[in-house]
């Protein structure tokens, strides 16, 4: 048995989210149809750093799975593309020891949101941006981001349908990055609780209407009950950018 | 009667292109389906600067009709958005004098090319770019570009298909922009015959990989037969980009 690890990219437009589901697409079922197809109709299971939601992307999504096929990791590669739908590609695969677990082995991740700042949809991107026709004060959210970095509990910044019993997580960079008509929010961090980024960039984008000051943002922590923090934002700015693991 | 004028943007992926076609999706059909909500139910045609292909997209088509409502640009605008599909959006729309003409007003009309140069696909921008995995002399490309440039007879970069009888055309401007990991070739000319911007972009990859010399441009078009020049790229990396009127 060997065990390969995969990055994945995928539109997460056109999905049910990334895990399994009866009756819905999802991006876990169509990597798993591909490798059945691969091991002449054997079902391999695949692991995953995490689920993703509906509509919400993946530029560097990490996965595993046992196989008893000795292909290399462009092989695997071509293999895999071949056999996947076009919003799935594989960018990477590589033999990995028995120890490496796309899940249990992460010690950072980065997710980014997209904000587009615009009264008008963008037909092109209207799949990939959060559109937000209102003004921003920008500066009073630059003043609210260094609140969340750090360690904290983060129940109110989670979605009260989690089954994670921990809400203690480790922010360690929360960077807003202005490009032309686009907000950039990214998120490295240790692990994130279910709807935690997309909650978090909604309270940001209240801070920059005003309707939530900067300073109050460690006394919604301290309250530890998501009805003090602002609304969620959608799923399709959101994209599950990186994972890193230990060597 | 009023005469309005629109701008328009479509993302040509999900459209068997502009003109209306029975049992197939098209924008004109979509157009005129949110225009007759709008007048409780009555027909109105609509004229557009010209037709799309299948999958081509439009950042500024030009359309107009004639209306006896008497609603602002801006009303307009809000409610045909309201009940276009979210793959159309208008982006400016004005009441015009009824000597205006969508099509036979037309003094220029700007096209891009979108190419992407990578071995690998990017999944987010799928449908909105040709994929080319092979190395390319952008010298060459180069100097072969000015050949294009004036008042030619585009017979040999011109479908077969066509029902036009004149195939001269004058390209003012053929630029190509570098632009990170992608090459956007930008046409402007005062008219484009049928596929005539997908078969010269064709031609100019096959001059960046060697196959045809940028010397040989003017013998091409000399010839006046399209077996001559180079393949057509594909329609999803095509935008109809804007399209200019006499004031």
């Amino acid at each position: 048995m060997q065990r390969i690890k995969c990055t994945v990219a995928y539109d997460g437009m056109n999905f049910c989210g990334y895990q399994i589901q009866p009756n819905q697409r999802t991006v876990q079922q169509e990597i798993e149809k591909a490798l059945q197809k691969v091991h002449k109709g054997e079902p391999v299971r695949v692991q995953a750093s995490g689920r993703t939601d509906s509509t919400v992307h993946a530029k560097g999504q990490v996965i595993h799975f046992d196989t008893p096929l000795s292909l290399t990791g462009e092989q695997w590669m071509a293999a895999l593309n071949t056999m996947l739908p076009d919003d799935i590609v594989v960018q990477q695969a590589e033999k990995k020891t028995l120890d490496f677990h796309a899940r249990y082995g992460v010690v950072k991740k980065e997710y980014r949101y997209r904000v587009l700042l615009s009264k008008k949809a963008d037909v092109f991107r209207r799949h990939y941006v959060y559109q937000y026709p209102y003004a921003l004060q920008i500066e009073s959210i630059r003043k609210a981001i260094p609140y969340f970095i750090g360690t904290h509990d983060f129940t109110s910044f989670c979605s009260a349908k989690t089954d994670k019993k921990d809400k203690v997580r480790t922010i360690y960079e929360l960077d807003l990055i202005e490009q032309g008509d686009e907000l950039i929010f990214r998120f490295v961090g240790n692990g994130f609780l279910y709807n935690m980024v997309r909650i978090i960039v909604g309270t940001l984008l209240s801070v920059g209407q005003g309707k939530i000051s900067p300073e109050s943002i460690p006394d919604i922590l301290k309250k530890q009950d998501r009805r003090f923090a602002g609304k969620m934002v959608p799923g399709q700015g959101l994209y599950l950018w990186e994972v890193n693991y230990n060597n």
